[in-house]
This record gives structure tokens, sequence and C-alpha cells, in this order.
């Protein structure tokens, strides 16, 4: 059965609380890192972490804004988004310091770790990659593209991006872009797009938000998650 | 275990013949319509309707030029192709009689019929999709997108795509107008992308066609494999 525990640190100042879920059999196993939407760490993320215990692997659903924040209302999350994609050099240190973290987790074993994220936090999974961080693989689900105008890298990891095609924050050029960035960065990449799919397409609560484009899709929600898993599979099975 | 059986079918004055791989059992069963690359039919697709089979599933892989081209030379396979492009409203009749043909075989599901195609045989499967077909699903591999040119139908198939994005035939441009086209066509869509990847990925013997672009790719063939299976058993698991 899996375990929750809270996961208190620190980064440049900022008080942050992950929450890692696992067995706590003293085994090491490969880890997925999840980063949450924009609304931050809530039990979306950590059900998808129960999800991935069940199939024998440990997840940290990562807290990037800070333990102030959590069950922040709307706006408030959106500023906090706002700001820290306004420094991307900042939320690339930001991010590396959260693999290092769960790098010291116990039951994590440290070369087998996978960063996957949600909206914004699926931009966070992709800009840790093109920070050349080695981890087996990137993970976006509906996130934002847009490469962080910094030096590029040579990108290590398996890099897979499920994407909905009215995605109104990710039009197809920018699927063009993403794909060119990560032909040139060397990457072993993949790109799944799925068409009548908008933003957020993962979450059950999405339209909560009242955003247009932004809609659960139990089909793309699916397919995406067996996609996830066969990834897995295929890196460590 | 699987059996092979041939089926000589006549089209328009021309002699076809096909090959059905399926149990004889006398249950009718879902039915994947394989059709082939411009080199026509091989022990390559009819070694993917053998792994069909052993799924539960049968397989007819389809004679598209005829059977006086079976084992042509390749300039005269890519002559034959040429000649069938050249005249898509002919093209979509052909493909409509090979789904009778596929209809009527003994052992098959008529309404659980999925036609998937390779390089020229993409395109094939796509086309019958546009013709507004009653199959559960296209699935296109390493297949070219380029629009019949033929008045709209609306698309009732699933339509997937699987696509080496280093595909010197079908640049990015044209994916972003199969994607477009597919969405204004209503149907259920997905096009997954490949990164580092040509076309031909799914043939071991891609490079004996010594065509620039044109190669083998064991990880893509693995992954479209595994996400083709994914469907049927989305369709009929």
């Amino acid at each position: 059965m899996s375990k929750e525990r809270r996961v208190p640190h620190q980064f440049e100042g900022e008080s942050l609380e992950s929450v890692f879920v696992g067995r706590r059999d003293g085994e090491a196993r490969p880890t997925v890192i999840l980063i949450p939407t924009v609304m931050g760490v809530s039990d979306l993320e950590i059900g998808f972490g129960k999800q991935l215990v069940e199939l024998g692997y440990n997840a940290l659903v990562a807290d990037i804004f800070g333990k102030e924040f959590h069950g922040a209302p709307r706006d408030t999350c959106f500023g906090e988004m706002t700001r820290l994609r306004s420094d991307r050099a900042a939320l690339r240190r930001r991010l590396q310091h959260v693999l290092e973290i769960a790098r010291k987790e116990d039951g994590v074993s440290e070369n087998q770790i996978v960063v996957a994220g949600y909206c914004f936090g699926g931009q966070c999974a992709l800009d840790l990659a093109r920070s050349g961080a080695d981890i087996a693989a990137a993970v976006s689900f509906h996130g934002l593209f847009d490469p962080p105008g910094l030096p590029k890298e040579k990108i290590k990891a398996k890099v897979v991006a499920f994407h909905g095609w009215d995605d109104p924050m990710v039009p197809p050029e920018k699927v063009v872009a993403l794909g060119n960035e990560l032909t040139e960065a060397g990457c072993d990449w993949q790109i799944h797009a799925y068409g009548h799919v908008g933003h957020g397409f993962t979450n059950p609560h999405a339209s909560d938000l009242q955003i247009d484009g932004v809609a659960y899709n139990a089909l793309a929600a699916e397919r995406s998650w067996t996609s996830f898993i066969s990834l897995l599979e295929e890196l460590f099975g």
C-alpha cells in the first residue's frame, strides 16, 4: 500500500512542502516527480501518484510555489505562476532544487527519475530537460511549450508531450517550434497531439477554472496516461 | 494458430489477390485491413497480420496494385503508386472495394473493421476515412498526408497517424495541415510525432529502397505498434 509523507524543503529562503507517495519497504524504485498545474499541489496529482505506486513506482508531488500557497485561490496561483515564468533562469534553479530533493528521498532509485508535469508543470518538466538535467524522461501533459530563452544545452532526457490540438495557449506553430527545438537539442522525443482537445484535459475539474478552451477530456486523459505508462515500461520494464 | 488464405478479387477489370490471416474457428472477430507500402503485399505485412492474430484479431493484407505486381521491382511499384495517386477518386473506389471484400470474409465482424496502412498504404487508410466509410478507425504508419482534393465528407472513423518528424515526404506544415483537416472533418484524431525518425520506420528493410530519409527505426516501430494495440483495445477490448 502507498504511504504519503510530507517533505518540507527550503529554496532560496522560501518554505516548500512536497508530498512523497510510495511504499516504505526500503527498496529503491523508479520515481516520477509530478509537477502540478498552476493550482499547485492538490489531490489530483496525489491521486496520479497513488496510481503510479500501484504500478511499482514512487511519486513525489513537487511543491513549486511554496507552502503558503497550498489551496490558494485561482488568481493568487496565477500570480505566482506569472512571477516564476518571468525569470526562467530562477525557475530552472528551483526545478534543479526539486530534483535534488527527490534524489535524496528514501526509496528513490536516483538514476531512474522521470519528471512529469501538468499545464505550467508541463513547462517545468520541459525546462528541467532543457537544463541538461540527468533525468530519464521529461513528460508534459497539456504543458506550455515556450522556450526559456537561456543558453541551449544538450537534452539528455527522453521528452514526451501530450498535447490538445485546440489548446488556446499552445497553437500549432508552437507545436512545430517545439518539435524543431527538441530535434536541434538532439534528444529522443515524441509529441502526441489529440484532436478536439483543449488545455487541462487530464483534470476532471478543469472547467472550474472558467477559462475558454480549458476542459477535461476523458479519452485524452486515458490515452495520455496509457502512453505515459508505456513510456515508464520502456524505461524501467 | 493463424492460417493464411489467398483471397482473389476483381476490381474494374484488374485481378487482385489479398491475403487473409486469421483463425478458422467460425467466430467473428475484429479485423484489421493492412494496406502495404509502395512495394505491395509482402512478408512484412503478413508478419504484422500474424502478430494481430496472436492478439485475437484477424488481418486482411490488401492487394492494391494487382496480382501481377507481387514481388515486382522497386521502380515498377513506384510507377503503380504514381498511377493510383494521380486519380484519387478512382483510388477511393478501389479502397471501398477492398473494404467490401474484407466485410465478406469468413470470420470478420463487419462492424469492427480497422484500416491501417504503411507509407502509400497510410495515405490509402486516410483516404478511406476521408470517404466517410463506416470503419472503426483508420491508422497511418509513416503515411502520406496530402488531401485527395475531393468533396469533403464527415469522417466517422477514429484517425491515428504515426509520423516521423524527419520524414522528407511529409514536412511539419503537412502535419499541421492534416491536424486542421481532421479537426474540420469532425473526427476523433491523434497524431503521434517521433523526433529523429524518417519515412518507413516500421520496415526493417526500409534502407533497401535506397532513398534518403527512408530508414527503419526500432524504437519508433515499437512505440507505434504499442500505441496501435492500445487503440485496438480501446475499440474492442
